[in-house]
């Protein structure tokens, strides 16, 4: 049986620890929903109370040179590409994630449909459990475009090896399902997707900052995501999108908006793409937003990668080995795949009664969410998240599981 | 000749005078680029710090639903609304002005599109001296749509009379002119678009909080703009998007992200959209730039649109009257029209040393802006721009202009 004492020395032990005190934790909460929403870097406050005061009160309308707002996307996306293993000038942090999702999609059917070869091609493969927004946007696109294109989900990770085929255009996933944390496989499916001349956009709205993402070595064509997650970038904070640089010159999207125009002040009058990943922009962009997701990224700047994800397991696996541990004898099935390469930084437990003991553990302060159907989500945050948060989670859990103190009720609706 | 008391008896006698204690003005300045970025609300900032640090901070995932994050586009819409004269439920705050004109034209097309009668409706008539975001977004999506649409840009209002015809599928103009101020007859031209089958839909980007819009009387069907000018809603905040209610049920954009879902929260499979305006939303909003639209908003609620268009011209006229009296004697020409119902509330002179003057201006604390060509824009807020400031900003461009105080350098670029 594992103690609390043993959590309290990996704690002491963990390089990352120090990092906590950069977020600002409400009292007697055990935060495990950062997977949903980041908690707050304490500079946020002081970063949107400069923006808002001086930057906006003061400085004007001379705050798009003098504090470099403009530069911002590009500035912002440069910090953040490390943390998906892409370089600088391949990252942008602009608009949301569905329609980051728009501009891929709508460029990589373009860039397929310009290959006389592939003129076929009419497939969009991706899964049915991805992240409903994602399905939409491709259900949007192709209805709209009503150019014979359509939308094969597979029910499976297994299912891809023969959806995948000629007729494929694009491969859309996302890397860490938001569900059930399963993670793809990005260097295998990336190379079926390409073995059949299809291209691949991965969606990394659940890995980004939890899982050592590596698109250049995995040989990714498009990757999007977003900042507000595992990122720390503050509500509905801008999303990020990743054009391979093999792609960049080929990169056209209908969202053509003055940001992405070679010369954005010289207002010609007709639409030149920027070279690089600035034709990913399109409009301008919500400055206080976006001028915070900077606080997230400057705390990962102090570490890297292969340690949060190290802890990240460490952490999963301390929480799966204690529910099945002390809840033994209560209807709980574990819903995420064990093995370490087969999942994320969130860890889901089924439980017929799933909504009421998630109500009953948030109103005792452990925060995390429910999903339908019956699906208790916890995430785990390296950055914040200690081992005894873990530990006294699962205590929390066993009391409320052994005491029969939650609801059957129900569940209604909440939030992603 | 105008003197500076006559000026300071305007104020003494403003009504809407009070409101300017509103807003964290910098000292020594005058503030002539309120159409470009509006002046920050005093209440910003502690809309900021409360959405950073109590909705984020402490609430967390929570603020979902406690905060009511997620009505927040349809109830600041609301708020919005009777500023350009629409109703409830008609209008909402996301994101960016381009990204709402691209759903605006894509739903105008499908619906066009969809009338047997019009299938031969292929053309889109714009300005040539729109603003150019307008026509790239346009150029993108005909480009990328790749169906035989083509963009047809008039060189005047005058030509608008012959190129709307019944090849028409939508009129999209912006109704004042960002360089010259000059306003389009909504209710002229929109009829014009109408009697020939056309949709029309109007950018409201400079016109929205300063010009008395009625998109109901004027029976529009589609319009956008920003928040971010004569609104107050801070750096880059979200825009705005309306449709008219007999075009909500039509209204389909490939935009379709899950913030426009019928139930957002269920996480169907299969894209449904939302009933009313809901479905002109995509994807997830940055909160903290969005709420602090509140704080503009809230001071208009203080006054109406009349009272506002009423010093706006006031304001306007004084500055006209005051440069042509006191600089007669330099080669400046007015570019914006002097007939009220043909101006917005900006003012545009060109200089043939525009550029040089502008700088000369901005660094004695007088901010307007400068386009090309040769055009030097100063905008006039009625919120908070006394006649006093009128006569100070003259006064100054006399001691520039007279005492030959400018560069004579060329432009650089500048940011609209």
């Amino acid at each position: 049986m594992i103690e609390r004492d043993a959590c309290a020395a990996l704690d002491a032990a963990d390089k990352l620890a120090p990092l906590r005190n950069q977020f600002d934790l409400p009292h007697g909460v055990i935060y495990l929903d950062g997977n949903s929403l980041g908690a707050q870097p304490k500079s946020a406050a002081a970063r949107a109370a400069q923006v808002v005061a001086r930057e906006w009160g003061t400085d004007l309308i001379r705050s798009w040179n003098k504090a470099g707002w403009f530069e911002l996307p590009a500035r912002l996306g440069d910090k953040l590409a490390p943390l998906i293993g892409a370089g600088a000038g391949e990252v942008v942090v602009t608009d949301s994630t569905s329609i980051n999702l728009f501009k891929a999609l709508a460029a990589a059917l373009a860039i397929q449909a310009g290959k006389p070869l592939a003129a076929g091609r009419k497939v969009i493969v991706t899964e049915r459990s991805n992240f409903p927004t994602d399905i939409y946007i491709a259900q949007g696109l192709t209805t709209w475009l009503d150019r014979g294109y359509t939308l094969l989900p597979v029910d499976s990770a297994e299912q891809l090896a023969t959806a995948i085929d000629a007729d494929t255009a694009v491969v859309m996933l996302t890397h860490a399902n938001y569900r059930t944390g399963a993670l793809h496989d990005m260097r295998g499916v990336t190379a079926q997707a390409h073995r059949h001349g299809a291209l691949i956009i991965w969606d990394l709205a659940h890995s980004a900052g939890a899982v050592a993402v590596d698109v250049t070595a995995d040989h990714a064509d498009f990757a999007v995501g977003c900042t507000y997650k595992y990122l720390n970038g503050g509500p509905g904070a801008p999303a990020f999108i990743w054009v391979a640089p093999r792609h960049q010159d080929s990169f056209r999207h209908p969202l053509s908006g003055w940001w992405s125009h070679a010369a954005p002040f010289a207002m010609q009058p007709s639409y030149e793409p920027a070279g690089g990943i600035r034709r990913a922009l399109c409009g301008t962009q919500p400055i206080v937003s976006l001028a915070m997701v900077e606080c997230g990224l400057d705390i990962f700047a102090q570490t890297g990668m292969a340690a949060i994800r190290s802890k990240s397991l460490a952490l999963t696996d301390l929480f799966i080995a204690l529910v099945e541990q002390r809840c033994a004898g209560h209807p709980l099935a574990l819903a995420t795949p064990r093995a370490h390469q087969q999942r994320g930084s969130h860890v889901s437990f089924a439980h017929p009664h799933g909504y009421g003991v998630m109500q009953a553990l948030i109103e005792r302060g452990v925060i995390g969410d429910y999903r339908e159907p019956s699906i208790m989500r916890f995430g785990f945050t390296p950055l914040y998240t200690r081992f005894v948060d873990v530990w006294d989670a699962v205590d929390m859990l066993v009391d409320i599981l052994d005491g029969e103190k939650f609801s059957r009720d129900g569940p209604h609706e909440s939030v992603t």
